[in-house]
């Protein structure tokens, strides 16, 4: 329906074999991009014998089949304060070059160094729209946002203990922002977010 | 500093006269526009003493001055479910002009009677981003991001009682939102919703 | 005692001795269906070796006895948001069954693709009553009463993750609605669902 | 459009201006009942200006206009736990009034003096559908669904203090209740109860 | 120290070797009773190899030491409202025996039967002290403290779910008790309930 | 009804006019003491036209009829954290007075100056029951429980600010506190707490 | 008692005459500085017609007799992200002074505009101890905690609204803070961390 | 960077051979201490094939390097209140070794019996700091910080259940402690209270 957009399918609270069918159907009748997300490696297991060229990521958990993408368009920065927040990136990343955009990385780059984020201020100046995954305080967006012009959709992790509360203490964080431009996803959301950065990387064009 | 951005008061929680320091300080430095939210009637009567060129709108409690904003560009949709959603979705209204983008009302299109929505179809695919302003159970954004392929920009209010928790309830509801391209701030902020929109309107130029 | 009622054990917390041996004696005591709701396999294992007609539905994990019912009566329509929400969803068909109901499904109508939904209309003004079950942002039961003048009993449930907090974001939505003619129950209560649906189902006779 | 609904406005963050407006045309355009529910006395003030017939009731803040209502139909039972409940109470009533039922209530029935409700069962078996209204810990549905067959509303009151949230405790009471054929509406909202109460109590003609 | 109360050990967060440690300890330098709650099956297995006179009830897991308690006096009547709430009213019997009391039992009484529990007042009235035990909505408490003029030790469970909140929603009905007379203790907390309403029995004598 | 208890109304969210008719209608049907709590100095005003004999307590807001008390009883300790406790501590106290209990009353003794507290101990172990009243965090209950071999009711205030929670830190604090016998009621529910200890006091005769 | 340590009434909850009383006692019988907190002006009015050396600060509400508090010793950098901060960021200064250290004050050097902060590091490098102030999401504490070597204590403000939740957002922020060295104290309490900020710079001597 | 601070990697979230490889890295490019927290014993396997040097604390999970640390300095007094809450006292315990202070250690002092804490007063007042470390209701370092003029540090750990919220319980008090010179760390949060009590212990050479 939608031109452009990879078809899409929500693995968790499905059974592989649900799964799997929704996601060859999918490649069968359509001829874009192909993505499962929160999916196990039993689903990419069952979709690959009937479709081998359906690849899987680890670490976001993600089966997906690249097709019909073209050459990476615009410039979009996804920013991970630290590394236990690259699952959430990783999904991100995987979500937007799905959606035709071209994708920077910036990794470890938490408020508590800030000279690591400073020193690449131009990478940061580059990129259209910004997608900045942090767990702990959430402090990242805001800082981030306050340096840039640019629209920043920031996601909150579950990364952190105690009164962290599953990310609710990063998500608040970020929705009480005192720099404009932040638009917040659900927590861990890297798949919304990466959504939502390709669609605005699009109007650039 | 940055080109096209006005330069912005948050008045909540500052005397009249502080306020008012601070708007015609910057009305005299700059050559853009100039805005104070979330201001008194006070804050006003002190700031166009001086400067006769501010403006008031009461329903959102803004004190502006427009001045060197230019053709408005693009086209913003700001949605809102009920009247009394009003005074938030003027506040999205507002800053969006103050920072030159084109911009389109549609009011009392809640869930409850969809058909008013349905009947406006055009007017939501004509829309380069959208601002959906919603109280109650704020269910409003996931249908319309359902129903277009553009950014969405969710504005959950404080309009409701009982376990509507302040605002809290809306808030998590489109945090949660089925429909992929939502991007969420916080309660009552039509301000923070503008400023990014209009932050994304601006990249279709 | 209540004529056409069935007699219910909630599994959850209990032995798989225990619920079999109740399950058993209310076979035996009654002439009516008998049930056993959030009951594992093993409960089942146990009850037919004594009682061979009871039957077993793996996805709402229900243990039962089709006695005494009749022939179905009314029309109620339970409607599933995803195909995640299906267990619920099959808790309150099977109880509606047992209470004597006809009952209808329509499953994958969330609010993401409002058109499937509005493609089946008729089917929704012909129930008595609807049961709606949805989880993520639970959305679905304010679009839904929106459409219908009769009464809707919506079920948030468990399916989602972040600031879900468990099912608690959707009924809240639900609570909040601003549809009139909604009841709510508890999370993931596709029984109380059920059973109340039956109870309203019955009145039209 | 729906036939013996009565039309109904929220009168709750409108100006007294907005509110009675509405309510007039409404009065002018239809010919059935007429609701304005959260209404302060300067609304029906500025309504009885244009149209005398319009009636208020001060403790639930209702204006309203009893008109094309027919003969009482069927049997409501609207049971509330303490006089601070009336308000709520109230609201539900004069609801199913202009929705056309029949309406008896019952008050000051809480559960610390349960011999006062046990002694009135008769008039508990006698209603078609039984709206109940409590704060505090809320714990009146759960009993009055254990004694009767029929389904009961419950509503949640903010009356109370210290841990009670308000009113978030007998909400959270309510749709824990261990007795089946309860459906919850959100805190004080007598309309929304008096409304699904009548929709299922008209289906018993 | 405190003569007629047993020495006790809370043996969650230990390791089976220092919760045994302790228990024989106590074992062999007091003469009265001697308790170990939340006592898994290997801390029993260390114990009675030294101690053969230990105690073991699998239900509330709890080790024990009958000794030196004299005949039960007085009068304690500790209710369940369902079988599932059994392991924590057995550690609340467990902790009335062991410091002396007279302890009777009434099980399966949950508000939704009522009449169960009002065919038995003659043994609600003979009670001193009664200790009710409820998950779900907690509402027993609040009814059982209507019907009697004695002291009611209530303990809400974790038994329930969804909106249920591991038990903070019996908790706060019990708090918000229409029934004067109620003292509450924290979730599942048989032994803290059996320990004060033991201490008030003791004052009878 | 129960002989040597009060006749109680809770007069908040009920009119004055309300209020003191009921007190009245108690006054002279009944002989024993009569007691209305959250009352404020005009239900005082009228009750006391008709009733010259009912007096007022400022602080605790209740208005009360010492009447057929006998002579006090028994020993019950309230203590206050700190001075701004007093209006639920005074609450406590005259509830026991009216219940018939000898009261005693130690102010001014928070955990922050330990030694005010531990210079007073045997006007602790003198009392049957104590009633410790604290705001703050609610660390007293815990350390006079430590200190005593009595029952103690526990009262949280809604004294303190920030994450204080209008009372639900210091009732969390002494719903989990790590000594044993202690018996919690809600938040600032100073009549809740009187009224057990006189139940309880009242076994020691 | 405490060498250097000023007497302290908190006079939230106690009558103007009260908190006069007490402060007045203490200016009577000791020798070092006195500190009302949360006095409204009614306090100092009736204060200075004892003492007329009392002094009142509005903002923070403070009434306060420096007296005996020698040459300030030390530095301590009380910072504020914004202006609304000001009335805790003073509370905190005043009470440092009272405790005899050297205070420097640095404002309006929120996350938003990270170089108004980075042009002061030299001030930052020269506390011995700093006390940082922030409302909205709270993220000032983790920024200077990550420039620093010395301890952070944060203070969260009740400045923001929505999700804001009356400061538990940036209390939550601050304990969640991914730099090292920050110890938190509670919303709004400006004077406890300027009490503690003291404690630690005294070390320093 | 920073002289005489550990080189520190929290392990939770990483897999085994990613701490194991930063660890690794960091002791082979410094020169001072290494610490790994919230490490499997795994973490410490791969380590010591490299560097045998490392050592492992088993109940705190900490992976660490003693290198460069010079003799003990200045003296920080550790306070558990119970034997569960020693792996996050421990955690406190090595952070401060590692960081070169003098450490001592009281264990098994809870409030339930306050003569075991008061009975070693003296070893409180010889610290320059002092952390405490209490889970249940957490009301240890008010009792402390009332007992001692020097700071205190305080740990909510999440040993505890029910209404005790993972820790939140504990937290919440210490924040609303009423005594002055109390600085909060997040739940189970050891290492970080070590850190900034060792920066304390630190200025007072
Ligand atoms: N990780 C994710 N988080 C939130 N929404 C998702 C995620 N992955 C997929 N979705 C959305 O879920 C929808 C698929 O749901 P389903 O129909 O259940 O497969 C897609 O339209 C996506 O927009
Ligand atoms: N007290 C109430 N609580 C909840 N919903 C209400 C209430 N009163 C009216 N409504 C609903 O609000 C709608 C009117 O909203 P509005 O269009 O803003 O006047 C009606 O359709 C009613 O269903
Ligand atoms: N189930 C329980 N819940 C709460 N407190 C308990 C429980 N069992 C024992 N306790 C208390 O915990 C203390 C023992 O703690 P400990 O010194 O850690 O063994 C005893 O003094 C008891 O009062
Ligand atoms: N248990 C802990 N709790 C909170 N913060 C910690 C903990 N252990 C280490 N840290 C901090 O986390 C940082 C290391 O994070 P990382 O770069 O992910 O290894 C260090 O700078 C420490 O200050
Ligand atoms: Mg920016
Ligand atoms: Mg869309
Ligand atoms: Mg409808
Ligand atoms: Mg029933
Ligand atoms: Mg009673
Ligand atoms: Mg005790
Ligand atoms: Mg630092
Ligand atoms: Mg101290």
């Amino acid at each position: 329906l939608r031109r452009g957009f990879p078809e899409v399918v929500y693995c968790e609270g499905k059974t592989p074999e649900q799964s799997a069918q929704i996601l060859i159907r999918l490649a069968e009748t359509g001829e874009g991009p192909v993505l499962g997300t929160r999916a196990g490696r039993e689903v990419f297991d069952l979709v690959r014998r009937t479709h081998p060229s359906f690849e899987y990521e680890e670490l976001s958990r993600m089966v997906f089949l690249r097709r019909g993408i073209g050459s990476p368009k615009g410039q979009v920065l996804v920013i991970a304060a630290g590394t236990s927040d690259l699952p959430v990136a990783n999904e991100a990343v995987l979500t937007l070059e799905l959606m035709g955009a071209r994708v920077e990385q910036m990794i470890d780059v938490g408020v508590a160094g800030l000279h690591r984020l400073l020193g690449q201020l131009d990478r940061l100046y580059q990129a259209r729209v910004l997608v900045v995954v942090a767990g702990m305080e959430g402090a990242l967006p805001s800082v981030v946002a306050g340096l840039v012009d640019q629209p920043v959709i920031a996601v909150p992790t579950s990364v952190g203990y105690g009164s962290h509360l599953g990310g609710l203490t990063p998500l608040l964080s970020m929705l009480n922002s005192c720099s404009s431009g932040v638009g917040v996803v659900n927590i861990d959301n890297g798949f919304g977010a990466g959504y939502l950065a390709a669609m605005i990387n699009r109007m650039g064009e």
